[in-house]
């Protein structure tokens, strides 16, 4: 199946699939360590990464639990939310807007398997 | 201005801003190696990109024209030409698309000058 991945960049900032992925990740798992971890990321670089989001945008995104370091949780914010909610409608309209595109630009690609050659069925 | 950068992962092939720069660069400079050098690019790995994209597409996007290992030109074939086209409308149409979204999530954004904070004029 042919995706997209889509980085914005605004004029001091940038949102892409990385810390779409990790926000994501910090709401199922509730901490940034194991986020990371799944991501095959560092602590330190996971904990960066939320760092710099809750300094790119008005309100924090991921808001941190009690706990010593490393320790206690992490959950995402109401702004945490509504930002992965916007990036993913983004997406999603972006790929439904050029759905023809990607459909003729895909029929130009070489066929990977005998199932992908037209009018074979 | 907030601009898009967008990545199309197919079942056997990748398309990018990296390989779309290339190309427009290969048809504004006629050559390979000036396409690369402009991008910082190695002009092996330039050369390597687009022997990519010429065996992933049906139809080659580069065509060399004669000459020596180094020398020579190159050009988009038909094909490159269109294939930068549908990528460009890709972009257009996702941008379009997604305008009111990436608004929203740019107004959550910390400003980054003052004259960025809504209400000040």
């Amino acid at each position: 199946m042919t995706t997209l991945k889509l980085r914005i960049l605004f004029d001091g900032a940038m949102f892409g699939p990385g810390k779409a992925e990790l926000l994501e990740r910090i709401r199922e798992s509730g901490s940034i360590a194991a986020a990371g971890r799944q991501m095959e990321m560092s602590y330190k670089r996971a904990w960066m990464l939320a760092e710099e989001m809750n300094a790119a945008f008005r309100q924090p995104l991921i808001a941190r639990t009690r706990g010593g370091p490393g320790g206690g949780g992490a959950h995402l914010t109401e702004a945490g939310v509504e930002v992965l909610r916007l990036y993913q409608a983004i997406l999603d309209n972006a790929l439904a807007a050029s759905a023809d595109q990607i459909a003729d630009l895909e029929g130009m690609l070489h066929p990977s398997s005998p199932a992908d050659i037209p009018g074979r069925t």
